[in-house]
Formats: C-alpha cells, sequence, structure tokens
C-alpha cells in the first residue's frame, strides 16, 4: 500500500505557478498517494487564518502535517500560513532574499505580476491570435496563410488542432493547420496551396497504433479507423515530409504541451506574449 | 535607465514550470530590464557543457554573473551547469532535500514527469475537450449541451472562446460558449436553450471601455463597436445574469489565466486532467 499525505497549494493569485512547481516535486515521490488541494487567491489576512484552520483540522485528523506550497508575496500573509502545523515549502520567499542580495535591489512585493494582464496590447494580440487560429484550423481559409507564423500539417487525428491552439494561447502566435487528405497523400507531394509558404510548415507524425487507438474513440469500424489506413497514412505523411524537406515530429508519448515547446524549439520561433 | 541582466531558464524537459516560476520572481524587480532566455531539453551532459560555454561567454562580455534558474532532474547535469560563471537558483532541487527527509524516502529522480503524458487515457479525453470546446464554440451546436461542463456566455468579444479553449485545454473540462446577441439582449431574460442548463451557466462581462477598444481593433465605423452599443449591451448582459442568478466575472483587467482559475474555483468545478 502506498503512503497517504495530504498537500496543499496555497497562493494569493491563481496558484497556476505554484500549481506546477508542487506537480513536478510530488511526482518525484510516486511511492506517497498525494491528496492535493489547490487553494487560490488567499489575499487577505482573514482567508489565511480560515486556510490554517483547515490545514490544522487535516493534520490533526491524520496525525501528520500535510505538505504546504505557497507562493505569496505580502509577508504578513505568509507568516499566517507558516505558523499552521504543516511543512511550508515556499517556492517565492525561499529564491527573492537570494536574488535581493545578488541584484543589490529589494523586491518590489507587488502580487499577481506572474499571470496578470500586464498591457492590453498583448492581451488583444492574444486573443487574436485565438480567434486566427480557429479561422484557420483543419484546412479553413489558406488565403490567410500569409498572415500565419506557423502552419502545423499531419494526418487526422494526429494532434493538429490541439497545438495550434495551444501555441496561439500560450505564445500569442499565429497558427494555422492543414490537414494531410487522402487524395494529397497520395500525390506524395507537398499539396499546393503551401509550396508558397513551405517555409512556416511544421509536420506532426504519430505511432500507427496510436492513431489506430484515437481514431477508434470515435469511427469505429470505419475504414478510416482500421490498421491499414492508419499504417498507410503516417507512412505517406512522413514521406511528404521527408521528400519535402518538412521538419516534422512524431508526438506519440508527448503532451501538447511538450509538442508546443518542442515546435517553438525546433522552428527557431519567439513568443509573441508573455503569460 | 534601468539596469540590464542576462537570465538563462534552464530545463531537461519544456521549461514551462521553470519559466512560470522564473517569470514571476523576476517580475518582483521591475527596475531590471532582464534579457531572459529559456533554454529547454538540456537532457545531455554535452548540451549542459555547450550551454555553459554560452553562459560564461555572456558572463565575460558584461562583466556581471548571469541569474540562472534550473529544474534539472539530472545531478551530472545540474554540476555542470553549477560550475557556470552565474548564479545558480535550482527550483528543483533547494526542495527536494527536504521532502526526502519529511517524506523519509528517497525522490526517484526520474526526468519529465509533470508535464509528460502521464496515461494515454489522460491525453485522449484532453483532445476530446479541446475538439468539443471547437464544436460548441460561439452557439455552435447547442444541442450537446448535455455533455457540457460549463456554459460561457457574454457578449461578443468578452473573452468567452480563448476562456473556453483554455479550460478545455488545460482541466480537461468540456466547455462551451453562447454568445448573447441583440434580441436575446432585448428580451432580458435567459436564452431558452440556456434554462435547462442553468446550472452549467458562468457569465462573462467586461467594462464597456475595453469592450469598445476589443471591438474597434476590428470593426472599427460599426455600430458594433460605438460606445453606446458597447454600454447597452454590457449593461442588459449584466441585468440578465442578476436576473437568472448566473454567476458571472469581470474579465476586463485579467488574463485568460486569471479567468479560467476562478470560474473554476467560484463554480467549484474540479480539473479531469492534470497536466
Amino acid at each position: 500500500m502506498n503512503e497517504k499525505r495530504h498537500a496543499f497549494v496555497i497562493s494569493d493569485r491563481t496558484g497556476l505557478t505554484a500549481e506546477a512547481m508542487a506537480h513536478s516535486l510530488l511526482s518525484q515521490f510516486p511511492k506517497v498517494d498525494f491528496q492535493t488541494r489547490l487553494v487560490p487567491f488567499i489575499d487577505s489576512l482573514d482567508k489565511a487564518k480560515e486556510l490554517v484552520r483547515e490545514i490544522d483540522v487535516v493534520a490533526g485528523e491524520t496525525g501528520m502535517k500535510p505538505l504546504v506550497f505557497v507562493t505569496l508575496v505580502d509577508d504578513a500573509i505568509r507568516m499566517i500560513i507558516n505558523q499552521s502545523e504543516s511543512v511550508v515549502f515556499d517556492l517565492f520567499d525561499t529564491f527573492i532574499g537570494p536574488m535581493e542580495r545578488e541584484l543589490g535591489l529589494e523586491s518590489s512585493h507587488s502580487v499577481g505580476k506572474s499571470h496578470g494582464v500586464s498591457d492590453n496590447k498583448a492581451y488583444t494580440s492574444r486573443i487574436a491570435a485565438v480567434h486566427f487560429a480557429m479561422q484557420t484550423d483543419d484546412g479553413l481559409e489558406t488565403d490567410h496563410y500569409n498572415l500565419s507564423d506557423l502552419i502545423v500539417i499531419g494526418v487526422s487525428r494526429c494532434g493538429k488542432t490541439p497545438t495550434s491552439l495551444y501555441l496561439s494561447l500560450h505564445y500569442g502566435l499565429f497558427v494555422s493547420n492543414y490537414p494531410l487528405t487522402e487524395n494529397e497523400l497520395l500525390s506524395k507531394r507537398l499539396p499546393e496551396v503551401l509550396v508558397q509558404q513551405r517555409e512556416k510548415v511544421f509536420g506532426l507524425t504519430i505511432d500507427p497504433q496510436r492513431l489506430l487507438q484515437i481514431r477508434q474513440e470515435r469511427y469505429k469500424g470505419d475504414s478510416y479507423s482500421s490498421v491499414q489506413t492508419c499504417q498507410q497514412e503516417v507512412a505517406q505523411a512522413e514521406n511528404i515530409f521527408r521528400t519535402a524537406r518538412i521538419p516534422y515530429l512524431n508526438t506519440t508519448r508527448m503532451s501538447v504541451e511538450e509538442i508546443g515547446a518542442t515546435i517553438i524549439h525546433k522552428a527557431g520561433l519567439r513568443r509573441r506574449i508573455v503569460v
């Protein structure tokens, strides 16, 4: 049996950064069955005191101190949390002191810079990027490709749409995606509409076995989701990528975050926004 | 003049967590003009050594040690980076030791659990969520609302689409969005198609002045983007939210992350996936 342990992730804002850090740290202890609770928006002394009571109840009931991961800018709130019956890992304050000494400056102690709307222009261009990705999803409105930063291509259900939306949301890039259809795969050439945009094109591929699984979730029984079709389409697509010298990536064991970060890295693209 | 300083964010995987942490820490020093470089996928000793040379070049040219933020699981790679002419902030290792002592366990030292595809099922449901959000974007296919976890409503351009896509990508939730049109706003009632789904509905609102800005970016001159229309539509929408007792949120000064996290928090929803 795995050991159970309670964990709290506490933030004065959304807690997204804290959650990602905590998740990454906790995953290093696979033998422990963590019961993790995210508690965002702890931005007042009263909320902090109430939370301390809840932490102490958990500590009392389980007889074990919960692990508490915090990103809190306000010293007074942090001090209250520190009084709880818990082991606090302060993701923020641990580094601010050393950074202040190194930079010879005091930190601003201001809350919520990380995910705030730093300027309206960035927000607007982010929304514009998301709308562009939707507008040019799945081969729609290819006449807008002159505005694209990137055109993701591949066979149906290899992950083009989530990748495009992710990159538009998180990097503010104008990302289109284009499905390689049966006739285009048979032609063995890069589709005509992409030739002029060659340098923006990035291919996605996937193991045929995994593609089969994904397609069968929704279209069981179609020839579309047969072993042969999946094998053939993937081979044909990779063949086009190689012949046309299109950079490409096998997404089989990757999350959308990893696919996105890898494409940015390999294609030498830069963020248009910082989120 | 602001002080310039170089910073590196180094990870053995995508670096997304490290980037978020570093961004949040660096933003506490607004007087410094940081030149930040993200270096993901440092997963071999050779890559680490090459990177150390680059860091040392920057240190030599600027006469100042770059700030280096790392999330590296492999001790050998970390030790190489530590030899560079830099100030290293180890976001991961700083906490792993104390956690090991508290838990009485050794950490697994395994790379890339945080953003990996932990299981295929989670990946598939995430893709399904994204496709559902697109399928039911902007009032499309309302007959699928029985499958929705959440239906975001509001006037045109208040942020419904980015919010829906964000929540589908990051929480794996089935999120639809529905625009309140002119006639529906005039009717002063929750649209008929939403009445049965009342408990899933969440409203977005926005300051009329900000809405005007956003609409004018694309539709300057239309009555759609006039001061009067924006003021009127926002007032009518908020009136419907209050009358129908729909929870709602003013998104004016919020990023998509904040809007998403706030809705999850207020609507009492839970993640379907951990990313």
